[in-house]
């Protein structure tokens, strides 16, 4: 049996940029996010209806690239639990405070070279007037500006070697692996894991390049479909640089759109409908190289940029 | 703290109809799900992408209204769990076999006298070769007829003495209290509850009749908002008798039409978009009187019969 | 046979508020519509895909209403032989110089007073730099901001003898009469006229305090019942105060929101998804008492201030 | 100055099959269109909002291609006067009956020998009580079946001389030329012309094979571009093979699905949202090779087989 809900959910994210001005701009006026705090080298930004105090960090940085992955365990006990496990497995890094909004954070990586955080205490973010929301099961006022995003919905990251870090999330968080590439070979390329309900929290794909500790990108949850058709053409009205989609995946039957936050790195817009991850006992879907090679759900090839495109650069951290 | 994930998900409900083949052709025609087998006294039906073998038994009975609620247990550790609990409670009817697809069950009552069975073991859906989907993550090829509905969302009974529901639904199963309504007696009119990340999947709301046992409504879900609107245009088109909606709640946001089955029994499409509840701590939301007053989301008056029809209808066992 | 296509289109409107601040901010902020000119007692304001110079005027004035609503003639032949013909009507107040941006503008009156204005000339809207849109086929930048209207829809007056105008449009200005609210004893309640493929772009419903020359209503196109549904988060957010919607009109099957500008105007926000009317002998649909007593389309009942509420108040000009 | 309003719209069109039963159950099943007449050799189909009595004619056939495209003309003089300048251009065949529902028919052909055919006598269509809408100002009940096209909404011929039939079109029949691709030689590759307020009724693609009288596609309207996407889910459960979308044209801004019918000619399904065209001075745009090689709206390159794949395959009539 799996670990079973010790994580609660992804929570907030450090995203390195080396324009850290431009990268606020897009992240407040394309996806209609609000800026509530930072100083002259970082800016807390968070989406309307993430319920903690922001939910990402944008940090000034000589590259792109990904900071600390914070989690929220599901209770002070899982916590503890998932503390003595990781100390065990010898990947700590100790207690550290946590952001502004935040209790004490564990820290620690992946097999990969990631930083992670785990932590129980939150404040719940507290709006001011101008933001306060008209309906009060609704962290913060809809902004209606660009695309406004719900809230973070997952983090991809390249890894060199996918097995190792699903096997690290599986065993020492209690992700369910929800989904799966399996090469011809019988190496995995990459993998969904889940915290929630939702179909995937937390992926690894390969890395192809072998280097390790990158980002391929993060995701926002929007509303509905129509919201991503309409964040495409917010984007083509706004110079920013459209990657990929909208689309629908085969893998998840996640509808996206794939762009680039003028610091690099690739930001995808998602919305899942209704679908979710119910059953306990979820037994990974495999996809073979050949049901890739039919492409995206519709049957549209993967762009090669995909395949290629991490923050940092290789060779540039 | 709260119980945890004891109970993984809402599964399979009984609905009794006096006119079987009427509400058999009204959940396959116009709701788009599919027949899975039966007998002249009842028949199994499924939303295209719950993953179980059944969404609903629709029994031939003497008039409408709800049978047995089946839930299913996160583990076989948390059934053994639950069903000490409940048997040290008093509540059980003891075990029983499931339905086809599903094993043994235990069987208890909520205060108000509904039904409950809590099982673990489950049977994949598999799909004859013509409702085998496109993509192997999803459990039924998609119907494109009618509605088309995606999987069962939520269960809404009346109860007599909705607070004793709720603290046995939180205290016996592990449920978590989204939202209430606090009438200005400081009693509760209506509580919704969750097992999942949804915002909720069981809910109580005030019997003015003083009956136990009756039905509100059990809801389905669309993957999109626009769904909801094209069913508000086939239920028209069908003669499907539309009580309320399409519109927006302002309890848990949920976007709505209410339409009734041939046999009586009120049904929902609901649609929430990305929300989802996420915090292990969530803090009940209360809704008063004075916050009720102004109406649905977008300011509708809460039609009449939504506070008084409820199956079966009184008197009517 | 009709007159036929000697209208174009309906153009620009000049809509009377006693608010001209608050007004301004509504069609800029909620509306996402663009100031483009204007001094201390009017303000031009566009919606983004209308070709013309701008869509609004806003005049500041003692009290709500609305002022001249201007057409465009399909060419300048038939403007001359509708000039001919309303001057033979006894109806004309002269040629007018147009606003800035349209040419000449022949003016005269409906006969319950309203006033229009018909002209040829007009200079497409040439957008400045930081308005100009990424696809060359649309007249400015998506705006992506609150509702982001595309373009004025229709306008909806009130009047005190529904048949003496329709006539007017039909006879005078070649309007096809294509639905009409037929009461019991055989007079007009309402009638929708069309210059165009859309189902309508006149709207006169009676006025039932027998005044003369009121609105009822102006209503813009979204591109999507998805934006109308937005459109009331967003107006629930902003606090815009809404009359009644999101839902469907039985007549000309329009997906609706009704609004009210500080002003006090009624405001619409409408879709008709795909709906056209091609056939150029297209049969006027009769609505009587007993079709409309079953409400709108899904069968709300339609809200009592729609038919009380008209802008300038009775007795208040 | 254009000619004006001589056609109404584009009617119904008569489409080739070698595997008609195919292609029927293509057109009901999975378009949701409905059947109304035929025999061993051609079956009429028709979209459920369109007023005449049937869309399609589909006709058994040696090849795939288009037969005759039939036009409304505006009025019975306008019929007249059309008839009198093509017999005087010298491309007429003559008179003759119109399909079932339909008055005599003037035939002709484009330059590029494309069969067309000009009539005002039509009967409309009189859904049988099983088909009837609830809502009378519609042609016939909403389907709710597969994707339920309301109408058809455009024909795209491939043609050897692209400016010569544009020209026929505009100056024989007094289309509105509303788009244009212009090559760095000055030639034409594409022309998209109107009839309507819809940007386009009829488009002429180049042939680079050099053949004449071939089809791109015809296309039906769906009331969302919701619709397009599940479209797409549709087709793809249905086995219905999928070229290129869903995806939005820069050209019109229309949002498409290109499928094949099993008989092999493309079909598109589109949605322009609330765009038209109502200057009646629209000045053609004018889109250059390097504007193209931009690709579609959101930057998907177009797909090789939409500029080679056209019915009938060359060498095959």
């Amino acid at each position: 049996m799996p670990l079973g809900h010790e994580v609660a959910h992804l929570s907030h994210i450090e995203l390195l940029t080396p324009v850290l001005d431009k990268s606020v701009a897009f992240f407040v006026d394309y996806l209609g996010m609000t800026v509530v705090g930072g100083d002259d080298n970082k800016v807390y930004v968070r989406a309307f209806d993430d319920y903690e105090h922001h939910t990402l960090t944008l940090v000034a940085h000589s590259s792109s690239g990904i900071g600390r992955t914070n989690l929220r365990a599901s209770s002070p006990d899982a916590l503890a639990r998932r503390v003595k496990a990781l100390e065990g497995a010898g990947r700590s890094s100790g207690w550290q405070d946590g952001d502004p909004g935040y209790g004490p954070t564990f820290v620690f990586q992946d097999p990969d070279g990631h930083e992670l955080g785990l932590y129980w205490e939150s404040e719940r973010y507290n709006p001011t007037k101008d933001l306060r929301p008209a309906l009060k099961n609704q962290a913060q006022r809809y902004p209606g500006r660009g695309v406004s995003v719900r809230r973070l919905d997952h983090v991809n990251y390249l890894g060199a070697d996918v097995e190792a870090n699903r096997d690290f999330l599986r065993d020492q968080l209690g992700a369910l692996v929800t989904e799966q590439i399996v090469l011809d070979d019988g190496s995995i390329a990459g993998t969904w894991t889940t915290f929630t309900n939702k179909g995937y929290d937390a992926v690894y794909t390969r890395d192809r390049t072998g280097t390790t500790g990158r980002l391929h990108h993060i995701a926002f949850a929007t509303d509905t479909r129509e919201d991503i058709l309409r964040a495409a053409d917010i984007a083509l009205e706004q110079g920013v640089f459209i990657e990929s989609g909208p689309h629908k995946h085969a893998i998840q039957q996640t509808f996206f759109l794939y762009v680039y936050e003028p610091g690099g790195n690739r930001i995808e817009l998602c919305n899942a409908g209704a679908r979710l991850v119910l059953a306990p006992d979820w037994e990974t879907i495999n996809w073979t190289e050949a049901e890739r090679a039919k492409g995206q759900a519709w049957g549209m090839k993967t762009i090669e940029s995909f395949h290629t495109h991490g923050t940092p650069p290789v060779g540039n951290t």
